[in-house]
């Protein structure tokens, strides 16, 4: 435990984004973090790589360092920001920071979806703790609710939307009819997106906020492997014009289930019809809905992403921090997780299906599917046909709920039926 | 502070909803609630005003009693949860178990917000904490995230739909298109609404709520006589149905603006553009949105009532005291205001209006009523003029935004026009 004085001396590792935010809330708020902590809080050192650069922030100079050694030799830093982003160094830094008997608080969700057992065993072993509410969600208070607020309750379900990126990408293509490539190319041109954009669009992101969200729910340990993972690339303005039609949006979701033995984590787009709390969640705002036993339907909401929101989950992290130290308290909720969780893989969940097919326009194909699905004892609940010409119909199914085991073996009969020209895509229906 | 055992024993007060619902919990989460905070709980005595009456939960008869002295004078009840709801004797009951060391859980927002100042002041000179998650929004969290995970920010706004009663007789009005008394009854006979209904349908009950609200988010303690209030009696089938025309809901909210210097508190129905977040809420639901100067806008959706979302936050309050009782820590959370407020008044807001008027249908009443806002430099956004029948026309006026005071003063102007029958409804315009 550090010793606490009046002043608490922070290392801020990062300027980029999520530093930026950090050193100015900081800054600006300053005199009501004073007062609700009862110490100030100063930033003793931020490490960066080019000591030359030109900031967004008026960070004095003599406060840069290109040496994380400065900051981890100083005994006066009480607490560690990790505000760099990235697997490595930012995972050696967290961890040398522990051994060295400081608090860290971090946004980084790729460190602590891939090396979080690890490090939360180490800094339990130190007495430490670890905060990263800005892991998930920016802004949005999620974590501290996961574990605090709604801990009376049994937690079955975590749905959400938390890739921005993503959700602007596919609110766009339904608000302007458009194709996934040339959005893409706009929100890369807007910054939204990433030159390479594969973490986001591919779902590897959303895949490392489930897991922290499914472990801090169920108090159960999430590998990623345990993930099902599947992004946006195929969607396409057609299935996007067609889930309108069907009074759907659709939307990348991350799901989690409590099974009781085990767990289902997934990462995939899915329709949700119009009436979903989560369906009229656009652009880059995210939003977490939870199931709890006792609790029902929770929902949280904001803005998922941004130097200003994500610092204000790094703030409230040190203000809890500060208090914690105050106290001579740890609480022990930086790792909330009794064990390892078990995975139950995707065919243990059901879902109603959403199936486009490219088939030749002749009679006879609609019926053969049809009877492929059937000997799968998979019910349609609606089926639109339309032709788009050059003898190629296109046909939509939509099926009742079935597991995901006995859809996947239909798909692969129905790939065999002459006259198919193409499975342009599968999505999975939820919240109906 | 209370010695910690491995067994933490609570005095429950009441058995109705909220405390039926917390044994509940604690009942059926016992096993995850012990490894969660390393003790059990053991509710040691129920105090019920009848030890005969039939209970919907399984309570052994042995733990009831009619007595508050059998768990005020208990030396082994650390924790004294308040579940009977009423200002008296709840309020005394508090505060003598304060007096007697006790750490107090409450899901009463009447006592909060009418007696909150002596309960905390009294509470933080006996060095024990009040905790009151229960009290605004049934079980969505809220308190814990404006006085830990908002704390980074300033904030300047909250507003929300925070009583379910007066939600769910809007949405029925707007979805079956009946008026306020013939669903008014509806709820009645449901269970949705009390038979004196005046708690809910004059907005007291929203008044405590936002007032805890408002005083947890700016940090200031905010008094029941700042706070103007009105509630949805006014509301006619008409007003939803040209607010359906306008694009627009009718929503109760609770409102509150932190101007600098002075807040602002307010309780009355509004028009909200379909688009809001909040227009989306309907029946028993709550939703709070709060703006912070880092976070921007944040929204917590959920059930707002009820036994079990309730219970879930008191259960959640008790987990958080156990936890800080077994670190012997006290954390000066439950009173976390540094001022009382001093209240704007009304006028110092400024609304887009909506008003409706039945006048005598001839010319040149349109143009006096248009002439009569024109002097107040009040500008108009859109008007809307229907026959009724029997010579009367029902005129509405949607205004740009405008001062309160200048809107009144219209309204006083406008009441002396001839030809005005009636001046149906004014009713804000929010979240444009």
């Amino acid at each position: 435990m550090n010793a606490v004085k009046d002043e608490i001396h922070i290392g801020l590792l990062g300027l980029g984004n999520v530093g930026a935010g950090t050193w100015e809330i900081l800054s600006n708020n300053a005199a009501a973090i004073a007062q609700k902590t009862g110490c100030r809080m100063r930033v003793a050192k931020v490490l960066v790589r080019d000591l030359h650069k030109q900031r967004p922030v008026d960070v004095p100079v003599d406060l840069l360092t290109d040496s994380f050694r400065d900051i981890i030799d100083d005994p006066t830093v009480a607490i560690v920001v990790e505000a760099m982003g990235g697997e490595h160094p930012a995972k050696e830094y967290i961890c040398e920071a522990i051994r060295a008997g400081k608090t860290v608080v971090t946004a980084n969700k790729e460190v602590i979806a891939k090396h979080g057992k690890e490090i939360l065993q180490l800094a339990a072993q130190q007495g430490i703790e670890v905060y990263f509410e800005a892991s998930v969600g920016g802004g949005i208070p999620i974590i501290r609710p996961l574990k605090r607020c709604l801990a009376a309750n049994r937690i079955t379900e975590v749905m959400g939307i938390i890739n921005g990126t993503t959700n602007y990408i596919l609110s766009k293509m339904t608000r302007e009819g458009k194709e996934f490539d040339e959005v893409l190319r706009e929100a890369q041109a807007k910054g939204y997106a990433e030159s390479d954009p594969s973490a986001d669009v591919d779902g590897f992101d959303a895949a490392y906020k489930i897991l922290i969200l499914a472990s801090a729910a169920f108090n159960k340990r999430v590998s990623l492997t345990d993930i099902y993972r599947e992004g946006i690339r195929r969607i396409g303005k057609a299935d996007i014009a067609y889930a309108k039609e069907l009074g759907c949006t659709i939307k990348l979701l991350g799901l989690a289930d409590d099974l009781g033995e085990k767990i289902n984590v997934r990462v995939h787009p899915v329709l949700l019809p119009d009436s979903h709390p989560l369906a009229a969640v656009d652009d880059v705002f995210n939003a977490i809905l939870v199931k709890g036993d006792a609790v029902g339907d929770v929902m949280f909401y904001g803005r998922g992403a941004g130097s200003m929101p994500t610092g204000s989950a790094v703030v409230a992290d040190i203000i809890d921090a500060v208090r914690d130290m105050r106290n001579h308290v740890n609480n022990n909720l930086s790792c909330t997780c009794f064990t390892d969780a078990a995975a139950a893989g995707p065919d243990a969940i059901s879902a109603a299906y959403y199936l486009r097919l490219l088939v030749d326009d002749r009679a006879g194909v609609l019926a053969d599917i049809a009877g492929t699905l059937g000997r799968e004892s998979i019910n349609l609940a609606k089926v639109i046909q339309k032709k788009t010409g050059d003898g190629v119909a296109e046909l939509v199914f939509v099926t009742d709920k079935v597991e995901e085991g006995r859809m996947q073996a239909a798909l692969r009969n129905i790939a065999a039926v002459p006259g198919i020209k193409e499975t342009a895509n599968l999505i999975r229906i939820v919240g109906e």
